[in-house]
């Protein structure tokens, strides 16, 4: 980390640079390379007429125009957060909900910064899964949180290493300082694996079987790709069980089923959490971009952004599906990867032998092959009872049009075929 | 303050209900109360035609219109940032800033906060005008962080009182707490006045007079109103003045001069503050709706904005000067307010005995009179070398049209009366 001005808050001390950050220069600063790191969506798919219809209605009605051009509030545009609660919660969980415990914000990203600042103080933890979102591991270490990484298998999250370690930590006088479980619950980040419905219930029974009547210990959830499902029926969230909204914080967002340019995400929270959020999200802002909250309420309004969703939809798994063939036929039968129900990502475990890191020999080899990917190294914790895998790295298909994902990934075929060339010259001499 | 959750983080638990809740909800609550209070702007001027006609340009350009529904950078527009800079600096500073020390946020709102978050850690010092910004008030302690404050004139805070203060400061051993002087230099939120243009030279020697070779100290410029001056000749920033791009962060907004619901500021930084800046900002929400950017820059570049800013000077003037007539008529010779050379608010000074506190007797006789004010106690830091005065109170020309701005300074008039009949009463009994 480059060397921080005395003058500078303990904060911004320990606030270094996101790991991405090296691999976008890259990506800017040679034009041939095949970035699979980037981790935005589809240009070609993005919303420009449907756009274009929905404000053409809003803004030739004067009143409502100049009502979008205006301030908004705090927590954000009252019919927006009723869309929001009515699209993705129902049953008892829904009813336990009130408009008053919705916020939209800039992105959800802005939510989860702003809940840990509400629960976390220096030294405080957050368990997550390992891998996890790695936005989230630097917001904590700016923080000067703790992040303890919990094992996953194809059901995502092993929750029954998460209440060991809730027990360990109970044990070691530590419980209080577990502020909240992470759980991307919908293809996750960066693995593409969702949680099963089983362990989301019983990840919430861990969550209130940890908690006392002094400490709750929440599970944030975050959906941000829920609507990106390939498959036919829709998973119920861990919200769905919450049926007191006690334990859960669901976040969501407009970007990845619209559009990312309006930033605008959303988040259901337990009331107790609501004012001092709002307090914190007024010194940050006094609520965020009235207009783009307009446009997508309208959007949701006229059924455009449905129509929206279900093109993306296809088109997200007609990429994927690329991508998984392209992996069969350019990598080798011990490359393994996951096969995504929804989202954009691929997780892939190279052969032993193999180091993915920033520094390690396949990373070097892709780049002078003219292609990136995000090192799985980047999306582990620094602590936690889970075995940290030298040869993991996470594929974006979502930017790369099907030809590009088809040559990046023979890029990466070509570099592992070179370092195996090299290893059995090694083995040779 | 209400009582916290013990698991909420030591800054949740500083975070107190900003006090102009209450005064919206008084304003909400009671429809017929007109509310000279509200800080928002007028509505009947909002840009519907110009934002539709930039955005009909906008999405006419498929691959414009893709781009600005794309993610955008942490940072912000490329184009917005030089546009920012060239509208509003000019000379040797001008060279000494680059685009790369430009940050668009979510409002000048954002980056005011982003910056107190780069520097200050709890017990920290912000010295800033008595009175100023009572939102920047809320932030500050929200953080654990002092404000103190330095009385102004009409020429604005009194910088030969801000030396002693630093002096002091300085003889105290508290000298590198101090983090910054909060410089609101054109029509202050709430006093309407400006930073004379020989004490902003004078403000800037100072902070470069009392920084070290370790520990500098910087002026935070917020020029929010700097766009809605009613006279002919523009006043130089202190960030003109800056001419090693050292001492002065410089924030503005599109916000006052356009629409506040694209929600959209920037900031001119000292270079070392930018990359904490940006890696805070990346753990925030990655970037500000870029959507709200190019509109924007398209406003810009087609000359709307200008021509709007200036319709909007007219109709703010105009506005200012139905109130400062309603005042001269309604309340008595030894009522004093300011005389704004721009922005939206009077700053109104009571006679001795008039309690405009939130629970003093004057804000409840406007209450029953119908009218709503800001107390002027909201405005004022717990601590520095200055009188805190009981009869203070700020009024915005801006929501209320001309008939209710009319109106509500006649009630205002009323209640004034009311109480000047009830302290005879006493006098006599």
């Amino acid at each position: 980390m480059e060397r921080k001005p005395r003058y500078f808050s303990e904060k911004a001390k320990r606030t270094g640079a996101p790991p991405i950050s090296y691999l976008m220069n890259a990506a800017v600063t040679n034009k041939d390379v095949i970035s699979l790191a980037a981790g935005l969506v589809d240009y070609e798919t993005l919303p420009v007429a449907e756009t274009r219809s929905a404000l053409q209605r809003l803004l030739s009605d004067p009143a409502r125009a100049r009502e979008m051009l205006q301030y908004g509030t705090t927590e954000g545009l009252t019919r927006l957060r009723e869309q929001a609660l009515g699209r993705y919660l129902s049953g008892p969980a829904r009813q336990a909900v009130a408009v008053d415990d919705v916020i939209i914000a800039t992105g959800s990203q802005q939510l989860l910064y702003l809940v840990a600042e509400e629960l976390l103080d220096p030294k405080d933890i957050v368990l997550v899964a390992a891998p996890t979102y790695f936005v989230l591991l630097g917001a904590l270490e700016s923080m000067g949180a703790r992040a303890v990484g919990i094992p996953m298998d194809e059901d995502g999250m092993q929750v029954d290493v998460l209440a060991e370690e809730l027990q360990r930590l109970t044990d070691a006088g530590e419980r209080e300082r577990v502020k909240f479980i992470y759980a991307d619950t919908y293809f996750q980040n960066p693995t593409g694996r969702s949680l099963s419905v089983a362990r989301r219930r019983q990840l919430l029974e861990v969550a209130e079987r940890f908690s006392t009547a002094e400490h709750r210990i929440f599970v944030l959830e975050d959906a941000a790709y829920r609507e990106l499902s390939y498959e036919r029926e829709d998973t119920p969230p861990i919200k769905q069980f919450d049926e007191a909204n006690r334990h859960v914080i669901y976040l969501g967002t407009f970007s990845k089923p619209f559009s990312p340019g309006l930033k605008t995400g959303f988040g259901f929270f337990p009331r107790e959490l609501v004012p001092t959020l709002l307090y914190l999200k007024g010194s940050h802002d006094f609520g965020s971009a009235n207009f783009c909250q307009h446009l997508l309420s309208e959007a949701l309004t006229s059924g455009v952004l449905d129509a929206h969703a279900e093109m993306l939809r296809r088109a997200y798994r007609r990429k994927r599906d690329v991508m998984l063939a392209a992996l069969r036929r350019h990598l080798g039968p011990d490359v393994r990867y996951t096969v995504p129900g929804g989202g954009l990502y691929v997780w892939v475990e190279m052969p032993a032998g193999v180091n993915t890191g920033r520094r390690g020999n396949y990373f070097r080899a892709c780049l002078s092959a003219g292609v990136l990917y995000v090192p799985g190294e980047y999306c582990f914790a620094q602590e936690g009872p889970f075995v940290r895998p030298k040869a993991c790295l996470r594929l974006c298909y979502a930017v790369p049009n099907e030809a590009e994902i088809e040559e990046g990934v023979a890029r990466m075929g070509r570099a592992l075929a070179g370092l195996r060339v090299r290893a059995a010259d090694t083995a040779r001499t």
